[in-house]
């Protein structure tokens, strides 16, 4: 059984693409990182699907992007909420980040002799983030094939991002094929003290919109639906 | 002043691309990695090549990859000496290391929009790296430049690697020409409980080559000069 690394942040894209891994076949080894957000709802997510779907190995990488400064993810800046968070490039934008995260893996893939690295980036979507984009992935495979002993050996890790061209609808109905469990999930970048979505940011607004655009429920309880059940 | 980030291990060469920087007319930020060596020798010795060319800032991060295993330098697999250093990728190429120097490096240069990070990478004296070569750096920064919000904005980051062509004595050379005191820097893979070289890992054996080619005496003390000290 070959090996993959997966890429797992606790959110709906991250989980569907862990259930595709498992579907091309691959022996799942998850990696998730705890990088000064704030919050750490999502790296219980992350735990919890991890569990779900029985993962061989599960690991939680400390790494501390707080000392650059420069996002709304790691504590300087404010989370934008409606309108103003659909700027070209969000300030929710974490510099270099998903280089950080793939190099990670990278070293874990080459220690393990795992073929493949997923990560769920998703072009559409977020369009605004400029390495979730098709070109930057395959930069970096190709960065990657020429960086470590198994590329030089002719077997190049590949980078897999099999969410990259699809609608947030069209990933929700593939998950749900799959058997994802999307109340596991946490998407919200501002998430409440009981760890639930404000509904508010534009991970809120996406995930919502993706739902609606499916025609099917998201089982997680926002903000209106907690405070109208409040009030009855 | 156009601001550089300055991968600085605390060895020979990255000392020397610090020089260059500085030459070039940077304002330096260097940048030094504790992650899981066997001795923190080198990071004292980053510490004063830092102080001793009054770099603007110097941030020392935190990270861990001795979880992955796999590697010599991160104390898994005994250190080589002698002639069994000389294999063809040897057993201290950490996986993906420089990956995650430059990942790094590349998120701290967005934030402090630096148009530029040097590394001392060099790939005449040890290539049985992969991550050392000229076509690897290439590939990086074409990987960076689709990575970031500088890049998408038209002015990505440059990765600098002037060592990368030289051998180890055309470095010295370059080096002293430059005010680098090498009596400072350390290169052991594995330094003695005084913290000095053993003299027999290829780094050690490496730079003695080097400054025996130069025509220099290496300012730093090795086991059988010691020896010899303490017979008298």
């Amino acid at each position: 059984m070959s090996r993959a690394v997966v890429l797992l942040s606790g959110g709906l894209d991250s989980a569907t693409a862990l259930a595709v891994a498992q579907r091309d076949g691959h022996e799942i080894h998850a990696m998730t990182f705890r990088y000064g957000q704030r919050h750490a709802v999502e790296i219980r997510a992350a735990q919890r699907i991890a569990a779900r779907h029985a993962v061989k190995a599960h690991t939680i990488v400390e790494i501390d992007l707080r000392q650059f400064g420069g996002s709304a993810l790691t504590g300087d800046i404010p989370v934008p909420k409606g309108e103003a968070a659909a700027a070209a490039i969000p300030a929710t934008y974490v510099p270099a980040r998903n280089t950080i995260l793939l190099s990670y893996a990278l070293a874990w893939a080459e220690v393990l002799d795992a073929g493949c690295i997923y990560i769920g980036v998703n072009a559409l979507d977020y369009s605004g983030y400029p390495d979730c984009r098709p070109e930057y992935v395959q930069a970096f495979q190709k960065m990657a094939a020429l960086a470590t002993r198994a590329g030089v050996e002719g077997n190049p890790v590949k980078i897999i991002a099999p969410l990259i061209a699809m609608t947030k609808a069209e990933i929700i109905k593939l998950g749900r094929s799959l058997l994802v469990d999307y109340a596991l999930t946490s998407s919200c970048y501002d998430p409440g003290a009981d760890g639930g979505p404000c509904g508010e940011c534009d991970a809120c607004r996406f995930r919502l919109k993706g739902f609606a655009d499916a025609g099917v429920a998201d089982p997680l309880t926002y903000p209106a639906r907690r405070a109208a059940r409040a009030a009855t």
